[in-house]
């Protein structure tokens, strides 16, 4: 069983529920959405990503022979279950925003449409998934933002994810939003993402000097010649990434970047671009890492900070000022009927649901949310991307998914790129047919 | 490839720096030591957590030929890394504080001793592990010690967990902490944690009223038998559950729960409790979910809340005021030297180390972290866990260590047991002999 493909990396309650369903015959037709109730503090907008991920998903789920030995052994499911297992494959539709689309609360990103203990089984993994590649593109797009051009950005943040598939994950999703690439060896053999790399303060420390461990890692490494100058004092450690620049230079191998990681990274990249400068080295870059994120790396770049490029871990893959989204995938239509849900404070929007968004001048201006099938002003941002259980379509390569994700943020409003909570929220409206069925539905419920 | 065993989970500068060990004939013994610099807001102290996983990955720790291809195929790394890697293993000796041990922090709670190349090339991954089950185990600590033995705790947290391993990791790391399971059906086919399920409010929409979705659910799993009865009207809800709880007592089977998963959910315990004491069910237990932590678990049963069983999810799952840990996995030792790093802000204490723990009639009173080999006073918490890449004994089963970790809680201060940062830290004290270590290497560095 491999956790990463197993059904059964999922809520106890989905296969009781579906042994509930066979046993009563409930088999019909179910309409399940997920969307986002409420955005994390600093957030204008969110930028939808994991749906690549969850088709791969549905088109592999089977139950193997071990899960299903597993299954019988512990006594709780009933033999109508396991058959139903033994045969089980995904047939149903799904529909969804493409993978970098802006989005906002109450916007359905992915519609699930099948008989509902299909829909039903799929809903755990789908948030597990969908959720976390969300939220790390959500928080590199506010990285991609403040550093807007200025620098690169690279995600370091493989050991500080939350376990393996993470750290896969986190560096597939930032890439969408605008990072040139990952530390993490394994995205680039998934993925094809760029790989970059410096070298550990470990490596300095193991040598007897820095310029050995510089021309050591350069000797052996001569196309990646990253130095790291902290370990012991920066600028010292910058003078010695100099010299070992001259000898380097005589063997034809040229020092690409010096990295800092820790300290006053303002006051000390100025005087490391200054050493570097006045000793001719104009084309070394500054790298910096340690602790970055969207604001420090705002801050740094507009006090003039000269750094080329910056390595982003902990807090990007952890998303650390906001770790999870109030979302959920919920049931809005079943054999036919629109559902929803009247929990205080948790209410739901019913039916299948279309988003239409305005634009001016090539912005943002609106969007509204509409019942399927109704044809409002607008570009629609739900396409169908998988039908009886097969993909419409190739998935777009990564590039072009973050291509499309730079078009996105470059169409949105002023106020929303801020890395603070923006004066006034962007317009997102129900539409009177949709405002008419939640008025219907609830009237039902209350008989 | 498979990323929870893929030794390419990894950041790329552990192999460029293989590289040039290798190239240069740097293959000496290092020690490598896990700790933790700050504690994060609101904890005073820390469970360790995560050790048994790493061991299973050194142990399993291979090159696969996909992944040496795939490496060849990159261009990026010498025939002689290949080479070596194609025979990699793990040779080393591992030594640790066993899981479910309080500590705090610069205590080492991992030592790596081992040829370098293979200290350094683990690193990626076993901070990717131990952080985060040591995270989980530590929110997961808080959420046992507010609960107090008052009610059950079961992790219901897979869905908003980060990725597949992060949600098997969460449960195994919460039960050694002491929850008594989790809804993660992998989790029991993996770890054998006992696991418990409810039903979804889509179910009860999926039918055509609460009462039909209560007796389908417990015909089809007579013995698990939670009712949800939140989803239009909790009172209410609460109503049908006990007329269904009457219907299915006639067939033998009995309703032990009801769930509530929104509202006001101090006063709607309270509501709930009399309607089904007024009915006679005083053994159908109250079961609540939704957004719980231990600050909502401990002000809910101090007021009072009859409340028997708690879900906790994505705020135990993410850690999510506390997404991180500030920590570091550094080299102490090389070639019979010991080795530290002086960047600013990141000392890092040198050498191999030991920690004693003190005790007054069974509560922990001190630490003194020392270098090994001293004989202190008090309890050593590091153990040799492992040699020559094999464990020294058979892991203990997750009961057993759960159990200690139960009596690691008896053992704290009061004082630390609170939820807010305790007025003092608890006492850990560098010995006379780490800090002659300590200063000796500093002045070595100065020169």
């Amino acid at each position: 069983m491999n956790p990463l493909t197993s059904p059964l990396l999922t809520d106890l309650y989905q296969l009781t529920m579906l042994q509930a369903y066979l046993n009563s015959g409930i088999r019909q037709q179910a309409a399940f959405e997920f969307f986002v109730r409420t955005l994390p503090e600093n957030r204008n907008f969110l930028t939808a990503c994991g749906l690549e991920t969850f088709l791969d998903y549905l088109e592999g789920m089977r139950f193997s022979p071990t899960e299903l030995i597993y299954m019988k052994g512990t006594g709780r499911f009933s033999s109508d279950l396991i058959d139903y297992l033994e045969q089980f494959q995904f047939t149903g539709d799904v529909y969804a925003m493409p993978e970098g689309t802006v989005f906002f609360t109450d916007e359905p990103i992915i519609r699930v449409v099948a008989p509902i203990c299909e829909a039903q089984l799929v809903e755990t993994r789908l948030i597990n998934m969908v959720q976390f590649e969300t939220l790390i593109a959500s928080k590199a797009a506010r990285c991609v933002i403040a550093a807007d051009g200025r620098a690169s950005l690279i995600d370091f943040g493989v050991r500080r994810a939350h376990g393996a598939e993470a750290g896969l994950l986190a560096a597939r999703a930032s890439y969408i939003a605008g990072f040139i690439g990952t530390s993490t060896v394994l995205a680039n053999a998934f993925y094809g993402i760029p790989i970059f790399g410096t070298m550990a303060h470990s490596f300095i420390e193991a040598h007897d000097s820095e310029e050995a461990a510089f021309i050591d890692f350069c000797l052996a490494n001569p196309q990646n010649t990253t130095l790291l100058i902290d370990t012991y004092d920066t600028p010292n450690g910058c003078r010695k990434a100099v010299e070992v620049a001259k000898i380097l230079a005589e063997k034809g191998i040229r020092v690409q970047r010096v990295r800092l990681d820790s300290g006053d990274i303002l006051a000390l990249s100025k005087e490391v671009r200054q050493i570097l400068d006045q000793a001719g080295y104009r084309d070394i870059e500054i790298f910096v890492s340690g602790n970055m994120d969207e604001f420090i790396i705002e801050d740094l770049l507009t006090s003039g900070a000269p750094i080329n490029g910056f390595g982003v871990g902990t807090k990007m893959d952890t998303s650390a000022d906001a770790p999870y989204l109030e979302c959920a995938y919920k049931l809005t239509e079943y054999a036919d009927r629109p559902r929803m849900k009247k929990s205080s404070g948790k209410v739901s929007l019913p039916g299948r649901k279309q988003v239409f968004r305005s634009y001016e001048k090539g912005r943002m201006t609106g969007d509204v949310i509409t019942v399927e099938g109704d044809s409002l002003a607008g570009t629609p941002l739900i396409e169908q991307v998988m039908v009886g259980g097969n993909r419409l379509a190739k998935p777009r390569t990564l590039q072009e998914t973050a291509a499309y994700t730079r078009d996105q943020f470059n169409a949105l409003p002023r106020d929303l790129r801020a890395l603070r909570t923006a004066p006034a929220a962007y317009p997102v409206a129900l539409s009177p047919s949709l405002n008419r069925l939640k008025a219907k539905i609830e009237t039902s419920l209350d008989r």
